[in-house]
């Protein structure tokens, strides 16, 4: 029986991610503020703790649920949006929002990965294709999803902390198709947001091998009339 | 009278710099953690504050400082260095210093760039040249300069909250020759390092424009046989 932590298991795409790999058969973690009831464990984070704080809790809950049973992967899918310049009166407060939800969660994933995964296994985070450009109108959020892109370079060279065969990439998407983004943006064009179910599918691909990954690699997630692609950037 | 602001105006670096632009009849304000008594004013942050508390602490006292002048520049030389890899016991203590010591300064100076800077004036980050590749054996360093990294570009385009004209860049040294540096690196070739002093010049030279400079380009700062070199990447 394989191991599955979803870090963000109870959004929009954690719960895709759980969902599919439960019907493998996969026994499945989720890390979130919230349970997910289809989840075989739930460790639960209080975002309000410090990174230290978080990260204990969930390492404690984790080594509970695993006992010597190794992950064969851990899919980092937590992460959120907000705008804003250096100019906006929510500049700071969205910054560091931007940057707990999306590097907070990455750094902890990082390190069950260093003390959890299987020595083949895999570790994939959330980027965006838009930090690779300037991000002048949502600078937090493009700060937060830079590092990430940043975080996967380094977790995928030798030295790293991680297993030396595991392999490590982060997904970039435009947009995904969530209720969330629809009730946002309720008059974007739909056939080209990528479905959370086509990237749960694609996950599995690089989890058990079917599909090929250079870690490393940043994943561009392109859909376009409904297609979507995956192509290593 | 030109108006400067040092970050990090009491470290190694920005004393030389505090100094260099006294010496030339600027008026200086220096934010960090002590005072530095060279400088016309000092706003002192607590390191354990939040993000916008510390950034309200600093634009308080700049208010009060200011009045309705301007600046001419905001040069940000705040940051340290911890190492650490996934696996290390300190990984995520670093990584949240690292963070604290780099990226929010960086984010701070920016917002006091926003509402402070002279339409053509002048704000330089501290980057790392090392963090334009893996950064494996030291994490949490390699990804804040990463995100600072980033910070530039946003920064430089337009929309990004500065006024249109002003011009932003990260110095991205090796290594600096500072007392610090010299007793953690005792037996390192010091004549490949830069000294305080010639960053301080060259920062004059952007900041008054006999140097040119392309607002979000990185500058690489390399030291050979005790020649240094600012060249733009």
């Amino acid at each position: 029986m394989s191991n599955l932590v979803v870090y963000g298991g109870a959004g929009a795409l954690g719960r895709s991610v759980v969902t599919f790999f439960k019907e493998k058969g996969w026994t499945v973690t989720s890390i979130d503020l919230v349970e997910n009831v289809s989840a075989d464990h739930n460790a639960i984070v209080n975002p309000n703790a410090t990174l230290q704080d978080q990260a204990k809790e969930v390492q404690d809950n984790l080594a509970s649920f695993l006992g010597a049973k190794k992950l064969k992967a851990i899919l980092c899918v937590a992460g959120g949006w907000a705008g804003g310049n250096a100019a906006s009166k929510d500049f700071l407060a969205n910054s560091e929002l931007m940057w707990k939800q999306s590097v907070y969660s990455s750094f902890i994933a990082a390190q069950v990965a260093a003390r959890h995964l299987e020595s083949d296994g895999l570790l994939t985070l959330t980027g965006a294709l838009a930090a690779n450009g300037p991000t002048p109108g949502m600078i937090g959020y493009g700060v937060a999803k830079a590092a990430v892109h940043h975080l996967v370079k380094d977790l995928a060279s030798p030295g790293s902390g991680l297993p030396p065969n595991a392999k490590v990439t982060a997904v970039c998407p435009v947009t995904l198709d969530t209720p969330m983004n629809r009730s946002g943006m309720p008059k974007a064009d739909f056939s080209s947001w990528t479905p959370t179910e086509t990237v749960a599918k694609q996950l599995y691909a690089y989890a058990t091998g079917t599909a090929a990954l250079t870690s490393g690699s940043l994943l561009e997630v392109v859909t376009k009339n409904g297609e979507t692609t995956f192509k290593e950037i």
